[in-house]
């Protein structure tokens, strides 16, 4: 609990209005989209500008209070659990859109602004935000940023980072920071940008941003390929990549995925298939239309059972969305619904799907895995409960195994969900001892009395962690 | 100069052949292709492992002595100058391409392999490594890398930094650290290959490096656009970006610049031109015939006097050979060629390039101007002479101004060169004294002995100047 000094230095800065302590508000934020983390912060409270961010980091500063920036809470990692308690930070008040400059391709935005709102607007200019996180009709783009969101179309157009060209911040000190710029080029110093997205909030607190737009594609096709089995899906995938052709989609689901998908949306999907490729490529027509002729061509050739070419746009719609929907209709299955993001080159697809198969069996769990199969990004996914400690140990120990195998693989942890405090305990795996330690040593130089989003990316013995008596997100 | 016990523990490590402190090596190793920075090393090894590295790392650190990375010392920010003396680590003997993993689209290659190399590598697998530095034929990778180097294609492609994927590097502390991976996605953490990229060698001695590769484009075409003056071209850049066609290449050259290559090259190039684009498209062949089309009619309706598209391969690799040779040909002219790589948004463009006349011309220096028109990275180049110190001393104030303006624009310092020790006095016009602290403390944090490259990036009264008293580099 905070004492009345401290409110009363934090109302002085948003005025009564923007600040709260209720039970119900703590309540409200002590969670976010990952299961089985949950843990009150002592207040909330809604900056509307930078000034009113810096002036709330000193007041933190000085009391050695966490604060814990959160947009729309959507992440997966458990990274903006306020595990240590601490002052939360919502961007309500700052989401704006605050410029879209076509000659230079960039837009500039507050915090808060709604990821999908971004590319709505970028598309109402003839231009194109390409990061599409599965979240993004409610994540913000400073928790895309945060948490270096990916999404669909990694593989050929890259994830948030990609598109991140300059930051404003408010650093630990109190001082604010201006990195990058509406440049394709800038190598003055050291790359705070990349450094501040991705840091999961933990380096500094981001402000505004510029972001990169590209021109808007021409055109986009299409198709879904249903294969017997997960071998003929990721040959194909090698195959396609091989024919020198980069989709702007190429996301797979596994037969338990597709079915229920198919029992949430009812669009007819062929959920007798033992794997389904869904292929989108966008760009100049003539283009699109070669390049989806030679992947149809090439599923065909590694066992497709059918390949079937959206013929207009609700139907390529309809099959995104139903890709989209994996999590939401996995969900509805158990109480508890774990996804993880396991990535592995792309080379070892097949064997990343076929060891969590194993695993699932060898720990008696039940895991669907869908996911981004042109940039080997998986997700494993756990349908449990929460409630049943027993099960919850075994999905525990599947999942690091599971970890462990993509490591061993030359993957990661987390290829764009971040670590947060869900996945701290692995990052050494990935990183080792001295990796660990390094990042660690720049944590300490930007944030040395530990207020910025603690407990997250570094693991910790002493964190305070509730595992929640029931329910679970959709 | 290192005493006894010192070159006994270095040469234990490399063996007598691989470590040397003779006079001429000292000299050899004392200055880069930076005009007017000179400064004796007391050593120079040449490491053929990481445990060599990690090895001779743990010495210097022992004995406080500066370690200074070297590739081919193509830099032009005194990035590589033994400022502080110390021991000077060249990568001849790790100069091996390890791997191409045509299924994940990488190379794996060691410090030392000349740029051009890969590029040669890549394209006999029919792939494809974007980043092409000027300096390409003889700069090594790792200096690319510490760079962060540029070159013609970044509007389109990006630079070097967007193709690093995964870095071995070995830290002050001697610990060897494995960043990133062969992934397309990976979130684990900090993102450390994007902060040791460009970290000009100041954080880490990078010992391996995963390269990302693209498919090879299928076809390019190569035009050039003659122009009254620099408003025309630069007019015409914006209206093809504004036509969403983002080109593999556009390049400026005013025409003083074209007339030294013209009289350098003698290609028959059109030197009664104000101004000059160099247009490249590469890609599929309907789309880069459609894209050449469009640029040629943009750039005649905005005052063109002609363009010319390239006949055949040979003509376009002159036009464009033409372009790479504009600093040659320019250093032909004096003694000195200082040259700079202010970069701004791309719609200053014009607004630069007349600045820096008007600048050229009050403070009676010669300053020609090219470059990468695409990306805002403009390269302003003085023809001067090192031994005419009150023509120095207007020269540095007219880039000075240069800088300021390139920042009050909205741009950077160094878009592609890197900071060094010739440009750390003005990283603070950019970054902002607090921006500048931040990245100091992420300095100190990973080296906290300053044994690193010591004087690189943050500018140092106490730094070891020797200006040059002749001679410069073509």
């Amino acid at each position: 609990m905070l004492d009345q000094t401290i409110k009363e230095q934090l109302t002085a800065i948003t005025g009564e209005e923007r600040f709260s302590d209720t039970h119900e508000q703590r309540v409200v934020y002590s969670y976010d989209a990952t299961p089985g983390f949950q843990s009150e912060p002592d207040g909330v409270i809604r900056p509307a500008s930078v000034q009113e961010v810096q002036q709330i980091i000193n007041v933190c500063r000085e009391h050695r209070i966490p604060v814990i920036p959160r947009g729309s809470g959507t992440n997966l990692c458990a990274g903006t659990v306020p595990s240590q308690g601490g002052i939360v930070m919502v961007f309500t008040h700052m989401n704006q859109i605050l410029e879209v400059d076509k000659e230079n391709l960039t837009m500039t935005v507050q915090p808060g602004v709604i990821t999908l709102d971004i590319t709505k607007r970028a598309e109402a200019e003839g231009l194109f935000y390409p990061p599409d996180p599965s979240s993004m009709k409610i994540s913000t783009i400073a928790g895309n940023i945060n948490e270096n969101s990916g999404g669909l179309r990694g593989l050929k157009y890259g994830v948030t980072k990609d598109y991140v060209l300059g930051l404003e911040a408010v650093l630990a000190n109190g001082e604010v920071i201006r990195t990058g710029g509406k440049l394709a080029k800038d190598t003055a110093g050291y790359d705070f940008t990349k450094l501040l997205t991705g840091a999961e909030g933990t380096l500094g607190i981001v402000t505004e941003a510029i972001l990169k737009l590209v021109p808007k594609p021409e055109t986009k096709q299409t198709a879904l390929a249903l294969f017997h089995n997960m071998e003929q899906a990721a040959e194909s995938v090698s195959a396609i990549i091989a024919d020198k052709i980069i989709p702007a989609t190429l996301e797979f689901v596994d037969q338990p995925t597709l079915q229920a998908v198919e029992d949430f949306a009812q669009i007819g999907l062929p959920v007798e298939a033992g794997a389904v490729l869904l292929m989108e490529q966008d760009g100049e027509p003539e283009v699109v239309q070669r390049h989806m002729e030679a992947m149809q061509q090439i599923c065909k050739e590694h066992g497709a059972i059918s390949v079937r070419l959206a013929q207009n746009e609700e139907e390529a719609a309809a099959l995104t969305e139903a890709r989209r929907s994996a999590l939401t209709a996995l969900a509805r299955r158990r109480p508890t619904t774990l996804l993880e993001d396991a990535t592995v080159p792309r080379s070892k697809l097949a064997e990343m799907v076929r060891f969590i198969e194993e695993t699932a069996a060898a720990y008696e769990v039940e895991i669907c895995t869908f996911g981004h199969a042109g940039d080997g990004n998986l997700h494993p996914t756990c349908m449990t409960d929460v409630r049943d400690h027993a099960e919850m140990e075994r999905v525990e120990e599947a999942f690091a195994a599971i970890f462990a195998k993509a490591v061993d693989l030359g993957g990661t942890i987390t290829g764009e969900h971040g670590v947060g405090e869900m996945k701290s305990p692995y990052l050494e795996w990935k990183l080792g001892h001295a990796g660990v330690e390094a990042m660690k040593a720049v944590k300490q130089a930007l944030d040395p009395d530990n207020i910025l989003n603690p407990g997250k990316i570094f693991a910790k013995d002493t964190k305070k962690r509730i595992v929640l008596g029931g329910g679970s997100r959709g």
